[in-house]
């Protein structure tokens, strides 16, 4: 007997941690038509653009017009990213103009991150207008990789713990998103801080391992996956939210030339199409592992890891939404998915678990 | 300045874990021919060949004449797989047959370990046999990786190191290699038994991490590479040897669609023409690192671990030998080796370190 019914109905799902891409661009025109199709109505979209990353409100709101012009069914939540350009006036004017966050980056940790912070004592000003106007903090929590202290892919995430809680003794109503936490040395963390400190948890990180990524590049990510006392720490907060954790998928589109061309291997892993699929599958694996017990996966569980806890630290409405129901088994997700740019561009982009069935979705 | 010398005249090298593949056959033909060139007359040559292992001595017998086709200037020590087939008698066949080795494979650890070995229990007889004939155990030392365990590819080998011990407690006069040393552990293990005990270590492993793998898939390999402490421990115990470690490559030749094609990334790193220029430079960055002191890279340090310390272990002559001289700069890696099995399949494999500058070999 499978570990969960056979079908859930839930509000309108809210993913906190997207990558849709450069708009208009052949990427973001595949990737983002497919948010509401995973039953997802609301995402916070990362800054990581390149070449340029989204380092002001009108950057901002123009590449939310861009977003809106391919699914305007869509709640985008805009960020901009943590950069020395940045003022306290333009946090100001951020928050009167509906962006959301903040995201830092530490240089050199993850994809377009060459821009990031090295420390956060420059934007003491900055961090102050956030703490001040209620904008979020959105940390990428990773130190970079360094032989000299002994800091790989492993123990990057553990290592930049410190650090996070350096900033909420610092500032300490300043609302902090510990983005994808891989760990649990990061659960714990969170767990340990006040209620404006909470924690996303990818679709990815609930199933993944070090060793699925060692051998399948389109399993690696920055974080990478870690170890099955990790997962089982995730998977445990997913079930133990109560509002500290919600989903952020950190689904992460590449072409696939940049999986298995002739370079290094890009850091991501593609969910967004399936993400809720996704978890509910691992969540099921989970049980069967012994790793949850079959009685934590309620209907209140779901609706708040996947919808409401996440809008509700962003302080958006979490009644009155538009229902989905997902049912086991009634979608296959694809073996990749193709699109061309304006220009021509055609793009490939592999999804996590190609070819395997999963939940289908619904709109109600 | 420099750490190294600009040259060095040591004794043919002896490279104690090589993969050679099928033979005939498209990739033994483009591999076994970079043995010499690398300054190298002498290999343990792994029998993991798919789809069917070296299991008796008469196969091993065959597999070497037909190396022998492919360059009859180098010294071929054969080796069987651990498997149930095999009996005392076989052992004592093989010890007269002038075979050098019994290779264990924990099942499911790594390339071809399908048959591999779940205990060592069964195996009573013929691993008493081989203590008596002095025929040596090579040990892949990794217990396959399990969830439920804990286990994954980053402390697989220390969580064998109490497999080696009970071995070693059983059979007190069985002589082991623990192949491929990559960690901290590993080494502390080997240098705590007897001189019965040794380790080998590869040229890559002096090098990599856990993050150079990460994102490369040629960086792949099992044992995977790990953390700086554990890559320190690798070069200090490669200057500190005194015999208990010598160099074994486990050069693991891929075709590029077994690393860059559609399915999982297969685990090995082709190191075997550039080998010794690989583990001097490893050397030298490792000085650079203060990993290890620059006065610890002696020519005897070097001609002990790339030449006399494998033989010394296999009751091979020490003296005698021709000369190599190595000479920094003077050659430089390909991008990739290109050839063409007898039945036209085209084969490409990508070296390690591809497109560097290395060191030169010439034989005296």
């Amino acid at each position: 007997m499978p570990a969960l019914k056979d079908s859930y109905i839930i509000p309108a799902a809210a993913d906190m941690h997207v990558h849709l891409r450069n708009a208009p661009g052949p990427i973001a025109s595949l990737v983002t038509p497919t948010i509401r199709k995973a039953g997802i109505d609301t995402v916070f979209v990362m800054p990581n653009l390149a070449p340029r990353p989204v380092v002001s409100v009108d950057e901002a709101l123009a590449y939310k017009d861009a977003l809106v012009q391919l699914d305007s069914g869509v709640n985008y939540l805009m960020s901009l990213y943590l950069h020395e350009s940045i003022t306290p006036e333009e946090i100001r004017k951020a928050k009167s103009a509906g962006v959301f966050g903040v995201k830092a980056y530490p240089r050199g940790a993850t994809t377009n991150s060459q821009w990031g912070v090295v420390s956060f004592d420059p934007f003491h000003d900055v961090l102050k207008a956030m703490e001040e106007e209620g904008l979020v903090l959105n940390l990428h929590g990773e130190v970079p990789s360094s032989a000299a202290d002994n800091v790989t892919v492993m123990n990057a995430e553990a290592r930049f713990l410190p650090v996070l809680k350096g900033l909420v003794e610092k500032y300490p109503k300043l609302k902090i998103v510990l983005e994808h936490c891989t760990t649990a040395d990061a659960v714990e963390a969170v767990r340990s801080l006040g209620d404006n400190v909470v924690g996303t948890i990818t679709a990815h990180h609930l199933s993944l391992l070090v060793d699925d990524w060692s051998a399948n590049v389109h399993h690696y990510c920055k974080p990478a996956a870690k170890t099955p006392e990790d997962r089982r720490a995730l998977l445990n907060a997913v079930v133990t939210s109560n509002g500290k954790f919600f989903l952020g998928t950190d689904s992460a589109p590449h072409d696939i030339s940049s999986k298995k061309g002739k370079g290094n291997t890009a850091a991501g892993v593609f969910t967004q199409p399936y993400a809720l699929g996704y978890v509910l599958t691992a969540l099921e694996e989970a049980i069967a592992r012994n790793d949850i017990p079959a009685s934590s996966v309620t209907d209140d569980v779901l609706s708040g890891f996947l919808s409401r806890y996440g809008r509700a630290f962003y302080g958006l409405p979490t009644t009155g939404l538009p229902q989905i129901r997902l049912t086991r088994g009634a979608a296959r997700v694809e073996e990749s998915l193709r699109g061309k740019g304006e220009d021509g561009v055609e793009v490939e982009v592999v999804p996590f678990r190609a070819g395997e069935v999963t939940w289908g979705v619904e709109w109600l």
